[in-house]
């Protein structure tokens, strides 16, 4: 049997049918509609000659033996947001799928080929991504992971119990990482970079490192008939100064900042802004850059904070380091896409991917991209050609095969 | 009996007692304790040769009858805002009060002086300020008065019933202006600019228009990580600059802009700002620059929309036409002034006030201000200095004579 990579596209359909409504899609992780998406692969997976079993943290693993114990994962997430996108996710375990018919055809693989479907990458429900992969790449913190909730107020706990899982046994699913060689992972690339280009695929180069803070502008609320402007301490000028730099610290560091939100107080018409407070997300492929870039930023906040009359301080959100993929795997991921389309390109990854975390727990991976339309995801207009689907398929095809030679010369 | 500016700020301390409380003044137009404010200036009234009533909107009326039916009036509000400031209001209606004293001592004067105590200048129950002041210069929509209500839900016209105000015939307060031919107030500064200068007084040259609008940026919602520098249309850096150009904008026509509030959606982290809604507040006292500032406003939001991809709305909130007052008032205040202290300055009032309604009205119209410590108000921390404040009663007196004798020749 050869691929058929339009089989692919069939399920994808077939997939946003039984999953999605007028609003998206709906694979919400451990709800119904999830575990339907999850029956709905299991059931392809029935034909095929492999082992399928959850892991203890929720994972589904598809395994097709091979002729040496060494294993290549390629790994996908059936999980979407709420009004998600049909392809986010969900492209890459029907994709791997095809790949293991594809191999499964042809005999017993040089190595083990596993399929994993990553229980609740989105974290869209209790505000925590990469569950499932972190906690097979032993990067969970059971006590953190008890204290979510939903918004009905239903714990992450008790949500996996009600599909089966036991919180308490999660860790327990690093043993599945135990003989991984390498990690495979196609995904939409839910940026403008290749359609910019015109190019259906690239080579992902490591997802971005992130520092995510609060900048607070602390000025003085004032009169704003009665104040005259050169005796303003004006928070959101400093917050609208700042605005502006941060797109000059980008550039100089060549990264990406975000102001996300603005939250200003008294916040009415008649005052001065006395309190500014402001997100800003930074993100880079090296961690010196990034710091370099968070160092501006404070820099920058406190030039113009001093300018105004004001005063400045920073809370932390959140950050994670960035994290790079395998050298070699990027060469044969790169080869892969030329033999599939004319011309290849290497990018980082803005968003985080389970790969990350398989990567950070010393896998070597890669990642595929496929163009986005209008660069949009997590939203029902997500979208990418048929054409461009097709082709995915195909390349990650030819890389499972070039990455199964690197794990049987270096895994 | 001579002037005894003491006596007022001894009266000011003493209706400090009576209707403040650890948080300030909390003499909100008709509630009990401005009742009791009222009874305590009735009260002192009662030892006075003067005509008290309360006019068809509540305003309170005390007339000193003179050799003429030509009045000059004097006008305060001794309502404040909740948790409010001790001076704002209240100053000029006791300072008229001593003023009335020392003329009734001397016999009969030659022009009729009223003392008024107009009712709901700060609106800050039911948001419509001037309330009592614009009845009485006939600028007053019934219509929209019966819509107000305050936020338990209780309508202005309720309230103005429990204090024996019947709405419907509050109109009628403009036949207490039929004989009006000129009107004084003082008042505190509220701004920062007589400190400045370190002047105690200052004469009223009129108060600013106004002009108050919504601009609202849209651009494009776009992940915070996949999204290059370069394609985002980020409406919060189009925001932030017209932050700075407002700055610009004041200076070249004089006058004051504010952008007081700022809104963010999705207002994420993770997501480029796709709308982001600003309130802008502009001043002038002249309506040509004010309207210029406006259409400037305008011009650099379109500029910079487009500069970063982005489109603009802009929304009305409210405005008013720049009021000055009268050239020969503004000379006999400053003549006052230095008759008092060493320095006058002449300055816009940025807030509005009950002159404005009255100068509006027709009726010529001059105000004094007195130094703000810090230029606080509507905070229990706002102050003055016991000197400025007995200054500004003896300016105030001196400004009475001057004004009866202009009333007399011109009025």
């Amino acid at each position: 049997m050869t691929l058929n990579p339009r089989r692919t596209l069939d399920e994808l359909k077939a997939l946003r049918e039984l999953t999605g409504d007028a609003d998206g899609a709906q694979r919400v992780a451990f709800t119904d509609v999830w575990v339907a998406a999850r029956k709905f692969l299991t059931d392809k997976l029935a034909d095929l000659p492999v082992e399928v079993h959850t892991d203890a943290a929720g994972n589904l693993w598809a395994t097709l033996k091979g002729e040496s114990d060494k294993e290549l994962l390629i790994g996908g997430h059936l999980d979407s947001v709420p009004n998600g996108g049909w392809l986010d996710g969900c492209l890459n375990t029907l994709a791997g799928l095809e790949v293991l018919r594809r191999l499964s055809a042809g005999g017993k693989p040089p190595v083990t080929v596993r399929l994993v479907d990553w229980a609740d990458e989105e974290g869209a429900r209790f505000g925590r991504s990469l569950y499932g992969s972190s906690a097979a790449g032993g990067n969970i913190d059971l006590a953190e992971m008890r204290k979510l909730k939903d918004r009905d107020g239903i714990g992450l706990e008790e949500a996996l119990e009600r599909v089966g899982i036991t919180l308490a046994d999660a860790p327990n699913a690093r043993e599945e990482l135990k003989n991984a060689a390498a990690y495979l992972e196609l995904h939409i690339e839910q940026g403008p970079v290749l359609e910019g280009m015109k190019l259906p695929l690239g080579a992902v180069l490591g997802t971005f490192g992130v520092e995510r803070h609060t900048i607070t502008f602390h000025g003085q609320a004032a009169h704003s008939g009665s104040t005259p402007m050169n005796v303003r301490r004006d928070a959101f000028r400093a917050a609208g100064q700042f605005s502006q730099e941060i797109y000059a610290i980008a550039e100089r560091h060549s990264g990406v900042c975000t102001v996300g939100s603005c939250k200003t107080l008294p916040g009415i018409v008649t005052s001065v802004v006395e309190t500014c407070e402001i997100t800003l997300d930074q993100r880079n492929l090296e961690a010196g850059r990034l710091a370099a870039m968070w160092q501006d930023a404070q820099d920058a906040a406190k030039k113009f904070a001093e300018e105004g009359g004001c005063t400045v301080t920073f809370g932390d959100l959140w950050n994670i380091e960035p994290i790079l993929f395998h050298p070699e795997l990027i060469e044969a991921a790169d080869a892969s896409i030329l033999d599939t389309v004319p011309h290849s390109h290497r990018l980082p990854s803005g968003p985080l991917h389970d790969a990350a975390e398989v990567a950070r727990a010393g896998v070597p991976t890669v990642m595929l991209f496929v163009q986005s339309l209008r660069g949009i995801s997590h939203n029902k207009i997500e979208d990418t050609e048929e054409e461009h689907i097709l082709q995915s398929v195909e390349a990650l095809d030819k890389l499972t095969d070039r990455a199964m030679a690197w794990v049987e010369q270096h895994g």
